[in-house]
């Protein structure tokens, strides 16, 4: 691991639905704007390279690629050129009748890790064939970094796993669509990252969206969460486009301690659960 | 379950540590005021019976009783004249060399079930014997009420049990020592109970204490939770004596869908986890 403290960054933009070639262009955009500014961890949305919306599994298929395909090989030139991790959600092309919602941590030597949405949210359910693989955990220059996707964070089970495994940080992809919720509460999907985090003393990176897509908004609440749960970037959601960044000494998320005799893990009890 | 309202008051009480004879009398107190007040089900805090700062084991077996000691025999009572659920926790004796930290859930018919807390905190673990048996979840005429406490609630897969069980609403006794936290935002320890009360749809009634003992503070972070993670009562917290009360409809509990083709519990994969 390491003592210094890393940058890292969530872009929270607006693509377009359908529209790859705009959406790629808008991430190098802004994934260049971020490493300008000294960003060396970079997550983008869900589903960034082909929108959310989809109408059904056929528009789905018109957009989707595979690993080969110009994205991950625009983000990979990206992260070797730039010296980042970049982290981001696009349309998978499985078979010429099956997509997977998924997304690519893609290392500044240019390894590519996949991981494929083990819970899929809604009409998710009539487009994409779920993942059934666990979340990564990927040793990179700058830490230990996992990832998962969007509405596997509500399930705890899901979480433990890449912090059992050794994350240090976990990037999320997300597109949370926004539903209405008390204004003067911190929105719950928020919530229940902090708790994500506090529980496995590990830093989250969660990116949420913008752009309203036939008739759906997003919450915009985009966080980078510390291993106590509380919140570095992005304490107050804002439904527009936004950058937020904050610099992690990662080396934190492996004091598991949390008194003189408690440690968040080894205080389990697998056996009864 | 029922179509009513019921009435749930968490009573933030400052018992004195090894005084049984004052922690029964202020109970009891408070309890007949709740009561009057029209709580249904009204839960106190953790170690309520005897306080909780111990020095050691030999001053816990000092204070400690078994079911058929007098603070049980009090609130049974109090439960079977008032028409209530009660729950409370106190310093259990378990032999003439081991005590445990736990609760009981009294019944308006006198049933009572107890729980033992397997999650021990710090220099409890040199006191306690950690219970080893999964929260219970009671029939009660207000509805299935699970039973644990305090730090067994940083454990999501804990808290999953009593959800998948049944549960309605989660009472919860706890100790919550205070530590250094952003000013400008809620107690790590509420935001836990947030997200597991959003993750199972289910109410979450948490119920801290006051008063300074030995050195140690408390957070003052009595919460009772709806189904979406919001807070019914206890949105800021007060360290002080108080008492929250909130009226629940638990049928709510009974609807883990979030969206047309979502339930928070069939969604789960458990064969990935």
């Amino acid at each position: 691991m390491n003592n210094e403290k890393i940058r890292v960054a969530c872009l929270q933009l607006a693509p377009r639905i359908g529209d790859a070639g705009y959406n790629r262009q808008l991430s190098e955009e802004r994934v260049r704007d971020a490493a300008e500014k000294g960003a060396d961890v970079i997550v983008l949305p869900e589903l960034m390279q082909s929108g959310y919306a989809f109408s059904d599994l056929s528009e789905a298929l018109q957009v989707a690629e595979d690993l080969s395909g110009p994205t991950v090989a625009l983000w990979t030139q990206l992260a070797l050129e730039l010296g980042i991790v970049l982290v981001g959600g696009f349309c998978e092309r499985l078979s010429h009748h099956q997509v997977a919602n998924s997304a690519v941590l893609i290392q500044p030597e240019g390894e590519v890790t996949l991981y494929r949405k083990a819970h899929l949210w809604n009409a998710e359910k009539l487009v994409f064939t779920p993942g059934d693989r666990p979340p990564p955990v990927v040793q990179t220059r700058f830490g230990n970094i996992g990832l998962m996707i969007c509405y596997d964070l509500e399930f705890p089970e899901w979480v433990r796993l890449p912090a059992l495994a050794g994350a240090q940080l976990l990037c999320a992809p997300v597109n949370w669509p926004d539903a209405p919720r008390p204004a003067d509460e911190r929105a719950a999907e928020v919530v229940r990252v902090q708790a994500n985090a506090a529980v496995n003393r590990m830093f989250i990176a969660t990116c949420d969206r913008h752009g309203e897509e036939r008739g759906v908004h997003w919450v915009g609440g985009s966080v980078i969460v510390d291993p106590d749960g509380y919140p570095l970037a992005g304490r107050l959601r804002i439904a527009a486009e936004q950058m937020l960044m904050a610099d992690l000494d990662l080396g934190q998320a492996n004091d598991k301690s949390i008194s003189a005799r408690n440690h968040v893990h080894r205080d389990r009890r697998p056996s009864l659960y």
